[in-house]
């Protein structure tokens, strides 16, 4: 007999759903008797114990399905340990909850910031696995995380869609892809899609380069540049201030453009003369079914967790290292980013190939 | 013996390629000699003379492949008659070309604008049909035009993505569709998306019907609410102005936001407090491989072309009614727009659905 | 107050679920009180009285899935009258079922056989609506049925996917299309895929026209030959059979070949010596979400379906005629066949492209 | 200034296009002159000259082609060393080719066969690189093949769309899915497609444990079942057979079935009494464009090779090991089988999941 609990929490992606059916298919096989709680909407679920019981008949079907059957919401770390406006430790509230229920494991589906909160839950003695889910592949402690393939599909598949129109007419084309403050996303997808420019965080821009890229381009002949620019990228210029000149300038530029695609825009624009076009993608990088990459490692995270909790051992973030799927103490991995390296394979590959990263 | 010009003009969409094999294969398989003259970038070719010659082996394989092999420009119509900066007379040079290469036929490819400088060369003599080709579908004397569909679907997907990420979230979330001045595309991407509230300039919204769409909404229990937006949606108090203000309101706009959909997630905003996300799918309605339909809709279409060619019946847009290919006079449907009806079944249809138009 | 049931019979498609939730939503938006009936696996539900009361929220989400929520199955219309193992009257038990549930009307979606039945019922005196789902595009009296471009895109991608790898190679590749017993599905897939050769019952073929047409397209140099065969495809041989004799010869094929393309790429390989490979996509072509052309379609059936019943308008298909959705008599309608005319504008199109349809 | 021969052979798959873009970006980048020599259909054009000079402007716009601009064919490595009809020694005549043309290297793009051979020609001194191509991902050496994932996807939705058929019948469907003589694809597409049961080469199935796990499912109450079948599944009882008459008895299969999948459809049939339905995706799981994981990693490996070809590094596989990319002798890998391990992770988190092997 096994009590779980299951949250999903942070910004949705796809394969949550697959990742849950890999946990709770994994169980069911193999346990007597096997409770399902099922919190609403994150850790907002768990602090005011708003859940719904889950049968198996509920994991059927949603393989394929995009979003989370539980919903979610994001709920700060800095903000755990600071009361609610009626001043409830929610904390507290969690763990009551939890020995309410008297589950023996709560697994919990989130980003780096979701993780953190998991590790203080596990410090503050509750059994937990942290499953890798985000869009942004910036977990540490896992070479992948679900929801990163899926997404590097949608924004490819923007990329060549404007590739077809871009070839026709003598244009500058801007897509800017998601990521939060890594270029994970930007980088695969830029590859993928063929993009002659890509922009991400962790390779500040110079717009003189970025400009330069374009008019060699032109002097050889291409009508037309495609540029691949993370939602966090940065100038070189912004990036080498002290960090809170930094954020006073970003949130100028966040203050004048709905994003820095088209601040980058029309500072192409003025230097060059030519027309730009940008495409948001947006949200929808987060959605639609997920891909089989993604089904395929949702499918052994969830059931390795499984398997941890008949085995009892909890603390863990269930990751993929090497092509096998590992544990991974959360001591050792909560609160740390996985960036791009500037020197990585992935980045010298696309720079030997011709690809500006503008720097 | 056939010596044919093929040309394609204005903004370019999926199944431009398709149809031009329609014309090339059809003609290939059916008359002795056959020379295929490509202008490059649409009436800029015929200009300036600037072709190549092309095979049958030019549209070998391109049935499935988006934008034009030949380039497109775009060439106002109004300034078709007025002379060039060095002071060529374009209409003059555009027969002088086509009398030098002693062309049967001009095959003109391209949307509404295209279609008036199609006219306008039928005028001065020369044997021209036009291919009806637009994401809009907003030319006159055809029920549909290709490239519509396969926008749809590029557009629909958009909404279908944002529709898994929203049922995980509480937010109102507005996907943005193309469509020019018209709403054919947003409408039906806007119903096959599933969307709750759709926006069109042919049905000026009121933004307090739209807020209070959102309401009943929540007031249901709907966390999200989804917004299909042309790009050409227009207030209810803009539409009251007269032409010329109405023309310097929406100037105002265009300097203030990078477009409609930005201007409507500020106001809402404002009125309700609720998290908006805004996704520009863009220049990806117009790329990538056209559908089946699409293709179906071109061969047909390139395939009669060939006909009244060998037929030397000159002076059409080659169309589709009530299912049936059919060739419309040039001189009926030139300078004329197809918008949506306000009454239309389609509209109808979705308002019993419950889907608001914000009037 | 509206009382309605819904049944899904016979072979399955995409777009069953999108037009019962166009019946269902344009119902509970317009009348004070409804009810509705889903009647389990087709006629079957309503003979045994299986059945579910759904609310709204069954319909919420189902636009984009394939299937039917409510299960189907084959009741061969020709059993109808004939009473089963149990002495059961199968007429008289769906009479006693409607009567029971004091329904205000029957809403019916299915194909030829299920459309019979459904008038049989009208014939009987209860109120029904017939909506014409199938694949195979095959029910006289409406142009388009809602499944078919689903089923279009899926073929078609089949034989994209094959155009890629036989240009690689110097092979025949058979694509066998669904379609029962008309050749819609495989020549619009076959027009859209690019398909060389296309066999459709409506064209019985000969296979020394098959085979030269190959043989043409080697001499020409082009390596490779890409057949979209029906699934009901038949030789001119066989066609010119009397109907016992026809029925079985074509017995005996079915008990030497898993389907006709197994044979037909036998009788090239013997005549030909080349390598031919065959792929079934089979019953992919009924599954996966509905494209949104069949969105629209169905959502518009749907919900006119409701409107009909609002104004008490019972006894018909609601098809779509010349782009309008209209209410036909199923007196007008029931037991007639929509085939392919040989000498339609899409086969005559196609073949004027090159396109050799084996006759 | 580089001089470099390239080269596609064996069964095509995606994504052989992008990786030969890889290595002719990647050097024209980075080098003074290049001269690329393709040649045609594989080793073919080696053998007897046949090849054409490419340029950059060649590899523009195939990063999402499928199939090869090369051509390929299968030349079977044991007849290497035999003489053509003509009695040309077909080794030699490679080397005549290479010398001829003053090739720095030979870029191999190829499967396990065409490594052998590749082999063999570095043993008789000729520089090469052998770029590891196969949608079975059967090449030892390396991690992961390209156009693994490209095939996986293509497979993974065919069972999606049987899912949705599925699930409103009660039926079992059976989807033969490519893989040689492994089961790579399979086991990777039966889990992303949540199949039921899983046959592949490397866990011979007993049938009758087969039909008890259908009849579980229906025992349960699941009206459906669906098997993801390797076209090189095999039974238990044929397995156990020494070498010889395992070999016989497949040919007797091969000639009464079109494939395996339709002998174990009759038997399960003649078992269960069950309608069974085959799916056979056949070529199509080679077509279509390059899914995004397969562009990158063949950009990754193509530029690659032309940093190694830069360098003057010869006689490896340029393949990828826990996500790095790597050079690996040719000396170690060629000759060699990657087969999946009973025991593997991946295998038993479906175990685990309830999926049955058969076995």
């Amino acid at each position: 007999m096994k009590r779980i609990g299951l949250l999903t929490s942070g910004g949705d992606c796809q394969a949550l759903n697959a990742t849950m059916r890999g946990v709770v298919k994994g169980l069911a096989n193999n346990v007597d008797e096997l409770e399902v709680y099922g919190f609403m909407n994150g850790y907002k679920g768990l602090i005011y114990g708003d859940y719904r019981m889950l049968s198996a008949k509920d994991f059927s079907g949603i393989l394929t399905r995009g979003g989370t059957i539980l919903g979610t919401s994001r709920q700060p770390f800095k903000l755990m340990r600071v009361p609610d406006d009626k001043g409830l430790d929610k904390v507290e509230a969690m763990k009551q909850t939890y020995y309410k229920l008297r589950l023996d494991c709560l697994v919990i589906l989130g980003g780096n910031g979701t993780q953190k909160t998991a590790n203080l839950l596990r410090e503050e003695g509750l059994n937990v696995l942290h499953l890798p889910k985000t869009i942004d592949n910036d977990i540490y402690g896992t070479d992948m995380t679900f929801g990163f393939y899926s997404a590097v599909n949608i924004a490819t598949e923007a990329i060549d869609c404007i590739h077809t129109t871009a070839s026709s007419h003598n244009r500058v084309f801007i897509v800017e892809v998601m990521g939060h403050k890594v270029g994970w996303l930007t980088l695969y997808a830029g590859i993928a899609g063929g993009a002659d420019i890509i922009l991400i965080p962790e390779i500040p821009y110079d717009i003189n380069q970025v400009v330069e890229a374009i008019n060699t381009r032109v002097a050889r002949g291409s009508g037309f540049t495609i540029l691949a620019v993370a939602e966090g990228a940065v100038s070189k210029e912004i990036a080498a201030l002290p960090k809170k000149e930094q954020k006073k300038k970003m949130e100028e530029i966040a203050k004048k453009y709905p994003s820095i695609s088209y601040k980058i825009s029309e500072d192409i624009e003025q230097q060059t003369g030519m027309e730009i076009r940008v495409t948001v993608p947006g949200h929808t990088q987060r959605g639609g079914s997920p891909c089989p990459y993604d089904r395929v490692l949702s499918t052994r995270i969830g059931s390795e967790a499984a398997q941890l909790i008949m085995d009892e051992q909890y603390g863990y973030m269930v990751g993929i290292i090497n092509g096998k799927i590992k544990k991974v103490p959360l001591a050792e991995c909560a609160g740390k980013l996985k960036s791009v390296s500037p020197n990585s394979q992935e980045v010298m590959a696309a720079k030997r190939m011709g690809i500006s990263f503008g720097d």
